[in-house]
C-alpha cells in the first residue's frame, strides 16, 4: 500500500487509471520562484504522445496537462503543484472482452490476485498511460535541473535487435525512433514494419545520459544515486533491466580495465558511468535500460479466464508495436525526478 | 542526507566504518514472537566471512554479531533489534599511505567531494565491510520469510568470464565459488589463480532466486517489487547492473516469445522472472546482478592526490580478487529485506 | 519541502490554494473493495460548509467533491483515490488590497519569508479552505474505520468562553454550534452575536472522542498513537494546543488520582484518554484541542506592508467569527486519518 | 511497526530496553565537519541523570555515551553517528513480581496486547530510560543549532501544583527542580517531600523556549513546525498535552487580543509563540507540555494479572516522584531534533 509516491524532498505522487476520468500527479517540494506554465509541461508531454512513430498506437489522446495549483503569476510558489491530464479518448468498449480474461504479460492477473478487484478497462492503473503523469512531473523537475545546468538525454540504442552503430545525439530528434544513428533508424523502420505485419511486438534498449551533474549527488548507503536511478527506471512497466556505466559488460572485465584512472584534469575513462560508491563523480552519468516487447499482440496466445478455464486470446486494440520510442521521455522523466531530489538533498548538506 | 535506512515497515538502518569501533544495524519492524538468537545470525554472517575461497582477502575478522535489544527470552518482541559487530582486526596503518590519495574505482574521491571530509581508513563507510550489517539484518528478515515458506538462494553464475553451464543448486555449497556447476567452479579456480598472479581482479554475475513467494507482493506504481529489488541490489557497492527475469535478453525478443502463457496450472514459462506489473505472480522470482571487478589491485594505476597532483598507486593490502563469492550472502540479504518489507506491506492490505 | 503528505500506509497528499482552480487530495493506501461514491464524501464535506451557523462566513462554495481515480463500479480498487474540489466562488478582487500587506495572525508574512513569493489571494495555500481536502480524505478513512467498528465524534466544548456544562452527544447536531449542551449553545449564540457586532472574533475548545478503537494501535517510540494525533491536530491552522485524556489537568494531580485502576472488566476510570505508552488500551480515546480566534477581524489592526512601512488594516471580507463549529469535521477527519493509518500498520504485525 | 525513527533529513532511530544490554541511537543526516566527541554528549546526558533532585530515583546509572561511528579525528563525517549507552545497574530481580502483573498507568498492558509478548524488566522498551538515547541524539542536533545561533531552553513552570511566579532563566540551574523562580523552587521541595512520604507522585508543566530561530522553518501543510513539535513532545512517555504560544488560553481570547500586531521592528507581542501558519516567524518559540504524575507509586493500587484476576499492587522500586525535573533535557532534545531537521529541510529550499 501507499506505493504511489517517489522522492524524499522533491516528491511526486501519481494517480489515475487508463479509462477513468483522468490521470495526474502532485509534485511536492519544487523550489519557489521558477517560471512554469502549462506550455513548458506540454512541450515535453508531447514527446510521449502516440502517433510519432510507426511503432506507436493510433489512439489519439491530446494529453493536455492542466496545472491546478502551486503556480502564481507564472511562477512556482513552493506549494504542491497538481497537474491533471484528462482522459478524453478512452474507449473502454474495446476492452470489454478482456474483463474476464488475463492478458499474458500484463498486470491483469497480478492486480487481480493482489487487490481482489481491478479496473480492467485498458489495463487500469497498470496502463502505460500512467507514465504521462511521470513525464509531466519530470518537466517540473527539469526546471530545477536547468537552474543547476544539468541536461538529461535519452535515446534508442537498440530496437528489435537493430542496434545503433554510432551515437550522434544530433540525430535523435531527426527520426521517428529517437535513434542516434540514422542508418540504424532506417533498419528499425523495416523491422517494425515486418513485426507489425506479423501481429507481433518488439523490445529494445534505451540509453540515458546526464550531462553536467555536479560531483556529490547520492546518499549512501541505501539512497545511493545509482540505487535510486535503478528503482526509478525499473518502476517503469516495460523495463526489465538497468545498467550503470558498463553494467553487465563490467562483469567480464579485469580491474585494470574497468577502473577509471584519475588525472588532474578528471577521469580518463568512464566505465563507472559517472557514479562511484553511489555518489556522482562529476563525469557524465550513463544508464541503459532493457525494454521488453509490448505484451499486447494480435497473434493467438494461451491464457485463462477468471474461472481458471483455458482460453485463446488475440488482442486487436490500438497498441504500440514497441514501448520504444515513447518510453524515452518517460526514462528521461524518471532520471530527472531522481536528480532533482538528490540535488535538494545534497543542498541541505552544504 | 539520511540515506542509511531501507524499507517501509520492515526498516533497517546501518551504521559504521571499516576501521572504527564497529559496524551495526537497527532492525525496526520485525514481527514479535519469532525465535532469534545470535547463532541464527552468526551462521549466515559466516557465509560472508573472508577466507572461504581463493578469491577472498585473508583479513581475519571474526565478525561476531551481538544482539543488543529487541529479543527477550529467545524471542523477538516487536521492538527494534540492534545488532553490533565489533571491528577487531582493523589494521589502519596499512591504509596510511592512502590518506592523501584517491584510489581509482573507489569512493575516496566522491566521499571527499560530497562531505569535504572522510574516514580514509579502509574505505571508511564505503568499505564492503558495511555489508556485514546488511547480512545480519537479512538474517532477521529471513525469520519472516521462513514463516511464510519463502526461500532465497543466490549463486555465482559467472566469474571472470567463466560461466556456469548448468544450474545445479545442490552444488553451490560444494565449491568455494558458490557455483552451481562443478566443472565451471574448477575453471573459476584457474582463472582466479591467474588473475591473482597478475595483481589484477575480476568481476562476475550473481543470480538470485526466490522460491515460494506468494502472488501479490509489490506496491505499484513506484514501490513495485522489481523496482525495490533493483534499488536494494544496486545499493551494494560492486553492483553495476540488475536484471529481472530475462532482463536484457528480453530486449531482442518478440512479444510472442517473451510473454509467459497462462494455463489453469500456472504460467507455462517464466521469462518475466516471477513479476508482472511490479507484483509477484506466484512463480519463482529470478534476478541477476552484474558485479564489477574489485577496484583494489596491486598493478600500477594512475591517480591524483589531495593536492590534485598525479601519482602512481599500487594497492598492496589484503584484498579480495573478486567480490564474488562473498557478495552472494549480501545479495540474498538485500532480497530478503525487500521481501520481508513487502510481505508486511501486503499483509496490511488483506 | 515536501510537507504535504501525511501517513505511512494510509497516506494522503493535499494540494491547492484558496483562489486557484481548485483544491484536492490523493489518498494512497485505501483498502480495496470498499463501497465509495461521491455522495459518501459529499455528506461529510457538507458538515464543513460555511453558512451552517451564525459564526460562519457567508461565502457560498458548493464544495463539490469529484472522484477522479481509484474507484471502479462503486468500489475502491486499492489504487490512489484522487479527489478534486473545484473553486467556484473565489472572488479574489476583495483580496487585492492585501497583496502588499501582511494580515496579523495570518501566514502572509511567514509564507513570504519562507518562499519569497506567495499567492496572496485569500491566504493561498494557508487558507482554511485547504482543510476541505482533509475532510474529503477523512471520509475515505472513515470507510476503513466503519469496517473496524470505530466511530469518531467531535463537538464544541467551549466557544468564546462559554463552556458546555453537560455532554449530551445527541445534542451536537441539534444546534448550529455543534455543542453537546443546548443551554450553552444558546449562550454561544448570544456571544457570537455580540462579537460580530464588535467586528471581533473568538476561539474555543473542541473535544474529539474515538469510540470502539481496539487495543494495540500505536507504534512506539516515536509514532505513538498520541504523538501522531497531536501532530495531525496541531497541523490544522487554528489549533494551538492538544491534550490527550486529562491533559493539562493531569499536571496538578497525584499519581494515585491519575492512574486508571485495572479490573477484570476493564479500566475503572479514563484519565489516560484511552492511550497508555503510546498504544490504545481499548478504552474511549479522548482528545481536546485549543482553537484560536479567527485572525481576520474588521477592527483596526496595526501591521506593515511589503516595504516594511507601518499601516493600519481592517479586514472586511466574508469571514467566520470563529473557526468553530466548522473546524469540528476537520478535527474528525484528522483523527480518522491517524486511526486508519495505525489500523493498517498494526494489521501488518498481526 | 517501524515507529522508532524520527525526522526526515536529520533522522534518529533509537533502540533498547531498560534492562537489556544497553540502549542507543543512530543519528543519520548530521552535517559533516562539526566538532563532536563523547564529552559533548556526556555533559548534556548528565543533566538527565537520576539523583539530581529529591524528586528523582536513586538508581545509579552512569549513562556513559560511547560514539561508535560517524566521527573521525574529532569531526563528524556526514555518515551515521551510532551512540551506545550500556545498561550497567539494571537490577531486574526487583521487577520479577511484575512479570505477571500490569502496573496501572504503565505500558505493561498495552505492550502485551499489541505484541503478545513483552520484556517486563523495568518497563522494557516503554521505560523512561529510552529517553537517554533521545538526549544523546539531541546533543548532536545541538551542534547544528549552535552553528545557526539557535538556543533551546527548558524549565519547570509548575510542579505538583506549585507554579513559578517569575521566569528568571538565570535561576534554572541554581535549584534542583530547574525552576526559574527560586521561591517556587523551595515550595516545590516541600511539596515533593510531602508526596514522597505518602508514597505518591506528582506531575507538572515544562516550558520550552527557542531563542534565535530564523523565520521560515516549517513545511506546511502537515509538517508544520508546530505540528512536528507537538508530535516530538507528545512522543515522550509522560507528556499528555502540548501548547504553542498561549495555547489553551487563546481559546477564550478575542481575535483583537490574540493577534500579534506587526511593526517595522517586528511583532509587538507573541501570543502565537513564534509560529504562524506552521512556519517560524523569527520571534521566540514558546511551547508548554503537561507532564502526568509518575505512575509507579508505593500506595496500594487495584490491577489485574495476566490471568485477568484482580490483584492489589504496591510498587516499591527505585522510582522518581516526578518526571520533572529530569524530563527537561528530554524536552530540549526533542525540540532540538525537530529544529535541526527543519533547518536542513529549509536549507534545501534556499
Amino acid at each position: 500500500m501507499s506505493g504511489n509516491s517517489f522522492g524524499t524532498l522533491f516528491r511526486v505522487t501519481t494517480w489515475g487509471e487508463s479509462h477513468g476520468p483522468g490521470i495526474g500527479v502532485v509534485v511536492d517540494g519544487c523550489l519557489p520562484g521558477l517560471n512554469l506554465d502549462e506550455a513548458v509541461i506540454q512541450s515535453i508531454l508531447d514527446q510521449r504522445k502516440p502517433g510519432g512513430s510507426s511503432a506507436s498506437t493510433r489512439r489519439k489522446e491530446p494529453d493536455k496537462a492542466v496545472i491546478l495549483s502551486g503556480v502564481f503569476e507564472g511562477k512556482t510558489t513552493g506549494t504542491p503543484i497538481a497537474i491533471l491530464i484528462a482522459n478524453t479518448d478512452a474507449d473502454s468498449r474495446s476492452y470489454a472482452p478482456y474483463a474476464e480474461l488475463y492478458r499474458p504479460g500484463h498486470g491483469d492477473i497480478t492486480y487481480q490476485s493482489k487487490y481482489g478487484i481491478r479496473d480492467w478497462r485498458g489495463g487500469g492503473r497498470a496502463s502505460a498511460r500512467e507514465t504521462a503523469a511521470r513525464v509531466a512531473a519530470g518537466a517540473v523537475a527539469g526546471l530545477i535541473l536547468n537552474q543547476a545546468g544539468i541536461q538529461v538525454v535519452s535515446y534508442t540504442l537498440e530496437l528489435g535487435g537493430v542496434r545503433a552503430g554510432v551515437t550522434d545525439l544530433s540525430q535523435i530528434h531527426q527520426n521517428p525512433f529517437r535513434c542516434p544513428d540514422k542508418d540504424a533508424a532506417r533498419a528499425m523502420a523495416d523491422r517494425v514494419e515486418l513485426v507489425r505485419k506479423q501481429g507481433n511486438s518488439i523490445g529494445g534498449i534505451v540509453e540515458i545520459r546526464v550531462i553536467g551533474a555536479p560531483a556529490g549527488l547520492g546518499e549512501p548507503v541505501f539512497d545511493k544515486l545509482d540505487a535510486d536511478l535503478a528503482k526509478a527506471l525499473m518502476s517503469i512497466g516495460a523495463v526489465k533491466g538497468v545498467e550503470i556505466g558498463d553494467g553487465f559488460a563490467a562483469a567480464c572485465r579485469l580491474g585494470s580495465e574497468n577502473n577509471d584512472p584519475i588525472t588532474p584534469d578528471g577521469f580518463s575513462s568512464n566505465h563507472a558511468g559517472g557514479i562511484l560508491a553511489g555518489i556522482s563523480n562529476g563525469d557524465e552519468i550513463r544508464i541503459r535500460v532493457a525494454v521488453k516487447p509490448i505484451p499486447s499482440i494480435s497473434m493467438d496466445q494461451q491464457t485463462i479466464n477468471s474461472h481458471n478455464e483455458p482460453v485463446t486470446i488475440s488482442i486487436k486494440g490500438r497498441h504500440d508495436i514497441s514501448a520504444i520510442p515513447r518510453i524515452n521521455p518517460v526514462c528521461e522523466a524518471m532520471v530527472k525526478l531522481v536528480l532533482a531530489d538528490h540535488l535538494l538533498r545534497h543542498k541541505a548538506l552544504l
